[in-house]
């Protein structure tokens, strides 16, 4: 939780808004905004343009998508003097909010080379210059409600900021050429993780879920309910690269009872072999990184792996994967420090010994569970567009938690529930391994 | 839970099978087989090659598919002097235990003429003797194998009675000549069920789910675990087609905030305008039914929706689907009686009115609930290749509760789990609505 | 050119019309709707249900649909007191007539289990029954026109016998049990035909096409017109079985620069590596023919091919394949004689050595031209609905010469042309090289 | 025919190459490419990048592919010295040449950021100046071949002139913003072509094709060849827009009497109701052009149509296509002259009336012939890999005649064949009709 966000969202605060009180979220919105543009700065032009498969988006959608949000949610309504740059930019900027117009068709957002980078540039600075404006002397009867979609906004932004990177190096990936992101990257710390340990955690009524009250989090993680969960284990730390090589070597791929019906059927489509950006040398395998492609290392957690992949490991290994009730039980005590974003490695990398406590739940990789990801008894989505928020992806995706080493330090929660489609490989994503105790 | 299934299948009785035992089941065997064979007389022979959609089997597959069951798993393991009658059946009728060799592509099940409908039939009566020979004698050193093999191969061949008519409205209702598979079934009796009422259910720790040790359950059932429950409400019986009428004639299929995202899409593409078998003419709505095609009757449950329907249908309503906990908590003390194959209507019927208990819990619709199908902590599948019956399909799917007027009235339980992707129409499925209390 | 039908259909008779021509007329329409009937005769009810691609029909489709014909086109027009038996076979069995009604869906016609197949074989004794009374007594201003229909009838009719063949040889050979149509096909002769030799053609304007006022054509293969065509080569014979596996063997379907750009991609897409109903065994090469799985003749001629296949093989052999206008100047003055359906084969055989004369340019194996298949100049359709017969199929497929092994011998002519999309071969498709003189 | 090509390339001048000779050469070699480079002058450099569908190229890929053909067939075959800059540019830019390594997959075009733009140029830059070198100083034995391919590499380079214009207008008109490419492009003049006027041929023997010995030619223009023609008469200019709006406006798009099979199918599956860039607006039909969007002129040529388009107007005005025999006829003797890119319109034109003479054979738009593309009478492809350049292709295509307004003029001769798939529609294609005499 983001000491700022803590301090700010409060609701007696938010009932007596005032000018100091929106200065400070134009500073964090200002921080926040600048750090997108940072992460664009290694790209050449052409590497903005790019929409490498559906799922990916190019870098100059995702920087005028989240510039829309502010647009459309913030200035539009609350800003009367705010004009748009161009009406149709609500069309083009529109990911998938059915219930505000028409969103121009996600497959064919690469095939737009116009606004140009630039162009969408002058927009991020256009809709920055009215947000401070409008920050600067809100509408005393709107600003609450203004305060709670900045800070929505910025939450979203970040979100995108991890997006950006996810895509940015599935678009470089796709190039025989192999460009590296950046070749300035931090140097992986030479840790050797130990081996795998079982944390017990012993059965009970356990209360879950985010108190929407008190602090910012999305609607998707609240209300706070009750879980009755059976005693449990849960490994000290993520999967391997060495311990998915043995999964690989000893003929995982093409085991039919390992897997999912639905993961075979995926493995045979796809001809799978290895997690996503693994390449076969003749002196080993090697994995395609924002830093070009390198030796891949055998100490670091496995990630871009898919549900498929983490779930058909755990049979193999006689475990399964934890539920997101167990993962959130056992993260809620623990350090929420980790290797994020800020870190510079924008790769996962080896655990430190630790003892006895978990490692790495925050951070490194997105860690699946084995939970479908639904609405918590209570759900309420935020009222009116915005509900299209996180609500209406529940169904046919799995949920994942902790963050990763593209993700934001500050927008990471114990509760926060990040989903995929089982196939999904681009994301930063990992496992960890739980069993009956 | 079937008496005799539960006086048999008890491990006192098991540990110590005789041909007494054995003969019992026999008989049990005999039933159940000829009620396959009873469901396929109204077919004329060209009614059992046809495969309407992949998810269709032709109803001469499902005959001999059953039949294979029974040959793979008790008459070659078990029966040495069991000779084949073709060993490229045990290709053709294999489904999807990759396990067991290559099964023959599903979609292309209708491309297969041969062996013929008679010769279906022979390979049926071949099994059946060698399976009497056998129950009449079993080799005592596996007769409890075989009678555990026996009694799941008789739940296997009654889902695929249900299947085998989903399969055959299916393919009827393709064909513009509209023929009803039966012009004799039960008349419906003219009930008007009352307004819908909620029952309460206050929060607490719940058991759910089934003790594999008595009686019989497929193994995703259990094992037996626990789940707190918050307090719900839960709708005294399913919604009607008057009811959904409403929100079809409200706009529910063209509110994009009504609906999943994925639900939404689906709409979209397919075109969805009202239930399946649902055809709209001057005079009002029309379903094709296994008698044939009858306006829809306002107070009977609504089916052949999907999950995404019943979802969105409930969003529409300010309710929820329940959880399959839920559901399971509140048919744990319910009537198991109900509209089922043998009342032989093939339709859902109105509720009697009922006071304050729950109605149609069993049988009429099985009930979408708001459950991925995902295992129960601690599950496990069946040993070696039977362990591909349940497990494997855990993803992608939603759970389906009580049976419905297709379903043999023994083969169902409270903790009888049915699954189907969210978008699947052809099951006999309807839902009934919870919020929270 | 059947005799009966050059003499019957001469316009100076038909100005006459009476009740003996139309006797005449009932008897061959008699020959020929039994000639349908006994081609069936072999099958299972199972048989005639099985679509096992979208362009192959079930066969009782065929039946009905070539019944349809008389009766949507000179029953419904020229017969008041003509009664349907089901008005929705009208859009059941129209195959492709836009102009008249909506057809049902082609890919779809494997979905319809109703009528049965004896349902279809009473719709086609009710229509013949009609006919024969129609026949008897025509109208006498519609004589003339209806001979016509019923000529342009039967040779429909004669068309779907071959296709009959086709599909039920396709539809069998989707099968691993790997059924024969029949087990007392004629016997092949022993034959060995000798080297290839090359015929040659001189050099001159020809006339090409058919006069459509002396005797019955389709309307594609007129009106007469010139071509010059320069001097060229034709071989004597068609490819043989044994020549064909020559290319497999020097790698012809691993070499890009041997086929067309769509070819290759066929190949690569479809995994071509042998003709159709090949199957390669330790002991060599099998095919599955209508008599079962039976060993490749290395003397007849090469069958199941496409065009892509024998234009890559004809590159191959420094060869090219003939146009269509060299095909028929050399078909002009050879016998008609040949393997047809009538020789009770169903499949090619070896050409008896003929010194100098070209073998087999009639029956066995269609032969694919190098001639797109376009209208020729002054070309004019049918009127009406008839006018969609053939005119509106030209693009996208290449012409075949000759008939084949299934075609009726009365059906053929020196200028019939058939065609087939490139990369088509469940047609009984071979092929006969040319060169430059 | 461009008179230096045909001075430069007569054998005679060929067999004895000097200095001289290739620095003639290498100043057309400088022209053509700078041309290329200046119709991408107007681009960002997003447009650069944009594959809009699977037929279109990104922009900086044509301008590397034309490079690479000069890398590979002429650098590194004839100068040793010569160093590629990255060996994997060779896989990249290979645009079809299966005997030429593996092309990078056609459809992921535009899934490449990498090289930049400016790397493309910097590409070739270093191949410039290595052609430089060479054909300054050519070795003599080589000096034959370097020439003959050097016309082809700057044909083959011309060819991509007018795709780049056609790429770039698809690529656009995506775009909701309906980027103009120029605003600054020539003025149509006011012109009002008459009533359509038919020109006479008698029959007779004609000589088609090009002498490959004099002058260049492609390998599909040739040998030259006779064919007979029956009379026909040629209508005197194209069919204008106001016409093709009459056939739209008489249900053209929606009677599938007028359509041939394939194109019925195919205006169903993608909705066509008009021309593509065609817009309906309140005040009339509109149409991007590369101007941007502007109102359909009547007057001018209807373009951007389909051969199925072409053919069911042609069908619909009781007319045809004309063969490409009998445009190249008319064509001999026509003025060449025309609106070519050097015009700078970038958009048909009205005919200026002509009296009896043929207007708009070469220039404006590309013709639809009846003809498929199939090889002439003793057609030889180049030897190599170089014989991929048009044989391949010749199936499932129409030929089109005589270039556009996106032409280089000296690059259209009478006997040009240019082809596309039949319902192909980014060409600037439309169409003149004929009929018999």
């Amino acid at each position: 939780m983001p000491p700022l966000a803590h301090e700010l969202a409060s609701p007696q605060q938010l009932d007596t808004p005032d000018t100091l009180h929106t200065k400070e979220w134009l500073r964090r919105y200002q921080r926040i905004r600048q750090a997108s543009e940072r992460l664009c700065e290694p790209l050449c032009t052409e590497d903005y343009v790019i929409q490498s498969m559906d799922d990916v988006s190019p870098p100059k959608w995702h920087l005028a998508h989240v510039t829309w949000f502010f647009e459309a949610f913030i200035l539009v309504p609350f800003q009367p003097r705010y004009r748009s740059l161009d009406p149709i930019y609500d069309h083009l900027f529109n990911s998938y909010y059915e219930t505000h117009g028409v969103p121009f068709p996600r497959p064919s957002r690469g095939t737009l080379s116009r606004p140009t980078v630039a162009e969408v540039y002058r927009f991020r600075a256009h809709v920055d210059a009215a947000m401070a404006e409008l920050l600067e002397s809100p509408p005393p009867e709107h600003a609450e409600q203004i305060v709670r979609r900045v800070e929505l906004g910025l939450h979203h932004e970040q979100q995108h900021q991890e997006l950006l990177l996810m895509d940015i190096k599935h678009i470089l990936a796709q190039n025989p050429l192999c460009p590296a992101y950046r070749d300035d990257l931090a140097l992986p710390t030479e840790e050797l993780p130990g081996d795998l340990a079982w944390l017990e955690h012993a059965a009970g009524i356990r209360e879950l879920g985010h108190d929407l009250q008190t602090g910012f989090a999305y609607d998707n993680e609240g209300p706070v309910h009750r879980q009755f969960l059976e005693a449990f284990q849960l490994a000290n730390r993520p999967v391997t690269n060495a311990e998915f090589l043995a999964f690989i070597e000893d003929g995982g791929y093409t085991r039919p009872a390992l897997w999912l019906s639905d993961g075979w059927q995926q493995v045979g489509q796809a001809g799978w072999q290895a997690p996503l950006y693994w390449v076969k040398r003749e002196d080993g395998w090697y994995h395609y990184t924002l830093g070009g492609l390198l030796p891949v290392d055998p100490q670091a957690p496995v990630v871009h792996v898919s549900f498929f992949e983490a779930d058909a490991y755990a049979r193999w290994a006689g475990a399964r994967l934890p539920s997101e009730a167990e993962w959130e039980v056992a993260a809620r005590d623990a350090s929420m420090g980790g290797n994020f974003v800020e870190s510079d490695h924008l790769q996962p990398l080896a655990a430190a010994a630790r003892g006895s406590a978990a490692a790495q739940l925050f951070g490194d990789v997105w860690e699946w569970t084995g939970s479908a990801y639904r609405p918590y008894p209570g759900f309420r989505a935020l009222p009116g567009t915005l509900g299209e928020y996180n609500g209406k992806f529940m169904s046919g995706q799995m949920v994942l938690r902790g963050g990763c080493c593209a993700t934001p330090s500050d927008h990471i929660r114990p509760t926060y529930r990040n989903f995929f489609p089982p196939h999904a490989r681009w994301a930063f994503s990992g496992f960890r391994l739980a069993r009956e105790a």
